[in-house]
Parts: C-alpha cells; sequence; structure tokens
C-alpha cells in the first residue's frame, strides 16, 4: 500500500473544507469552517495576514533559542498559515493543486529564478529605503 | 511504473531548496534561492509578510471583479507565498511533510474544529475593537 | 488658545499607555493595553501584523466603493494600527516623538526620496517574480 | 512667533506628500513618492503588509538583543510603516489628522478600552487555535 502523498492529504484537506461550505450542509455553530465561510472572505484573509505574523515572530524565537518547541511551535504557525489559504482557495472555487501545479511549472522553467535573481540584483544595486 | 502525478512535488521542490543553499554549492549570483538563503532569515521572512498581503489583495480583487485573470493572479501569489514558506522551512531544517502532517493530525482530531468554534463564538460575544 | 497638534495628541495617549504598564498601576483585567502589557510583545506585535492586513482590506474596499462608510472604515483601521505601533514603541522604551523625529529627519534630508527612487527604479529594471 | 516644534510635523509631512500627486506637477522620475501614486494602490500597500513585517523583526530582534542599534532600526521600521500609511491616507483624500482625532475620540470614551477589555478577555475565555 503507498503512503498518501503530501498532495493527496492536501486534497482530502480541500473535501473535507468543501463540505464545510453552507450550500453543502456546513453548520456555523458547530464547524469553525463553516463559521469563516458564513462570516465571508475578510474573515479568513485577516487570518492570512495574521497568521503569517505569526510564522514570522516563531521564526525569529527559532533563530534566536533553536529549541525543539521553537521548531514545533513555527511548524504549527506554518499549518496555520496554509489552513487558512487552503480556505480560501476553497472559497475562490480553487484547488491545493492549482498552486501546487503553479509551483511545478515555475521549477520545470529553468529560466524562472534567474528572472528572481535579476530582479533582486538590481534591487540591491539600489538603495535600501 | 509509477506515474508522474504520484510523485510528490512538494517534496521534490524542498530537495531542490535544499541543493541551493551554500554547503551544497548553491550560488547566489546564479540562483534567487541561494541569495535568500545568504542574505538570511529576515530576507525570505519579509517576503512571506510582503506575500501574504499580496494575496489578500488578489482576494479582495476576486471578490470586485471575479474574472479568470484575477483567479490565476490569486493563485500565483499563494504559489509565492507558499514558496517563501517553504524555503524557511528548509532554512530551519523542516520538510513540507513536518506542515502537512501538522494538518492531517488536526483533521483526524475531530475536536480541534470544535476548540476553534468555541474561540471565535468566545470572541464575538465579546466586542469588536 | 492654541488647538492641540496632532503632535500633542500621540504625546499624551503615549502617557497614557505609560499609565497602564503594570509597574505604574495598570490592572490587566480593566485595561486592554495594560492586558497587552502583561501578555508580552508577542500579544501586540500579531496585533500590528493583523491591523496591517485590515488597513490593505479596507483599501481595497475603498478602491472598489469609494462610499464614505469605506472611507471611515479606513480611517479607523489605520488608528488600530497606528494604537498597536504606539503601545509596541511604549513596551520599548520609545515616544512617537523619535518616530516623528524620524520622519522629520528624513523630509529634511531632500536626497532621501531619491535614494529610495533609484532602488525603486533598479527593482522595475529588473524582472518581477 | 511660533517655534518650529509647534509646527505638526505630521500635517506638513501630508502637505509634501500632496504635492507629490501627478496633478500637483509630481515626477515619477523624480520622487519615490510620485512613482507610487502613478503606480497605484497595490504599490503602496503592498509595502504597508511589507513594512508592518519589519517592524515585528526588528521588535523581535530588540527582545533578544535590548542594544541601541535595534532601538535605532525598530524607529526606523515604524517610521516606514508610518510614512507608507501616509501615503495611502494621501492617496484616499484622508488626513492625519484624521486618524489621530480617531485615537483621540477613542481615549476620551473611558468605555473603549473596556469594550476591546471585554472582547479579549471573551476570546482567551475560548480556546487558541
Amino acid at each position: 500500500m503507498t503512503p498518501m502523498s503530501n498532495q493527496d492529504i492536501l486534497d482530502r484537506l480541500a473535501a473535507v473544507l468543501e463540505s464545510r461550505k453552507l450550500a453543502h450542509g456546513g453548520d456555523p455553530d458547530r464547524s469553525y469552517v463553516a463559521r469563516l465561510f458564513a462570516r465571508g472572505p475578510d474573515a479568513f484573509l485577516k487570518k492570512i495576514g495574521e497568521e503569517a505574523t505569526e510564522v514570522v515572530m516563531a521564526a525569529k524565537d527559532l533563530d534566536h533559542s533553536g529549541d525543539l518547541q521553537a521548531r514545533e511551535r513555527l511548524i504549527g504557525e506554518v499549518a496555520d498559515l496554509w489552513f487558512h489559504t487552503l480556505v480560501a482557495l476553497s472559497h475562490y472555487g480553487l484547488q491545493p493543486s492549482d498552486v501546487v501545479a503553479e509551483l511545478e511549472r515555475r521549477e520545470g522553467q529553468g529560466g524562472l529564478e534567474e528572472k528572481a535573481l535579476r530582479k533582486a540584483q538590481a534591487r540591491e544595486s539600489g538603495q535600501d529605503r
């Protein structure tokens, strides 16, 4: 039996999110995700900004401490961030595979890293504000 | 023969990122990722905050327009956000599967959504600042 | 009688924040600010990320609607953002006047805008990731 | 004669920003602010998310080091964040005094802190996601 890939797990999670939509019987009084969908985009978009900040804080703490607990916290915060982006994708009728395919497409284009690089080099040749 | 689609794209991308580390021969003059690693955590953590904001802006534009181009842009911004979190995970010696496993663990705990829900309900019973 | 300047009001607000510190008798059970101080930096830093996202969302809504209510909301979100940066400044023993003086110093250096400009031009001459 | 310090620096800065608008002769090839106005809201809104993240990173570094340089950096990052919110306010026809008046209004309403507090207490009585 093959173990599930990351992609399989993300797809399954996306299916769970889909089932939480109000149109599919999601109940805002019983499900956090159904509640997010019921409150509308600003509710989960705000969480994306908040969780991104928490990822940054956890990473800075890990920079300074390096202990196991700080690593676990970083994993948890990245999971929170990805989770809320999955909720957003679901709301807009998109799939995790749309994002993963885009990441794959970029990796396949050897030129892409070079483009990003040229931009970064150009930026640094200017002066920092 | 395993079809390509069964290969785990996130794992493969993580392996590419690993190969861009300076210790593994990554060249900051030729690779955007090697450059991020060379500049240190603040360089990619800053991008996480920036890309999260771009996800939010793309989503708001999609809310207001709903056209195909806005959908493509949202996919691209989420890909940028995930990409820079993958760089951060790599820097701290973590794998995409650490995050996906955490998402799976939470999904498996039926109680988790209820905990998040109780918190959200409690928050809303208070007053908004 | 001279009306209070923006600076005077920010200074007075900073004095109120100072009085909410636990060492100065602030009570976390009665004051939101005392509670933020008691919970420590991550509590108010997280709010800075969250409120910045809300400023962006309010601005995007104003772009698309332009009505008076959206303007009022943007003012309120910027006030929330500034408020939580004032809490952070207070925690680190800094004053609003430190920030305002820095803004004034930059304005006085005619060259500064040009430096930021050269950087922005350099960035755009590269390619966008 | 009014001493310079009584002049309102935020108002004066807002007037400078106003003069950088294209309609008022601002030149995107010579002014960073004129360039931001020319590129449109997403350009400066993105900076608000980016600078908020930099404030958080500078604060975390100050937490861990506490040295003078880290304090200076935090002041600079808050100045960057406020600066880009001033650009946004200007774009939407708003003044710094609109925000400061809102902050003053809240301070005057003794009840406001209590409302925010009840919300925070309610949130903590729930469970953290």
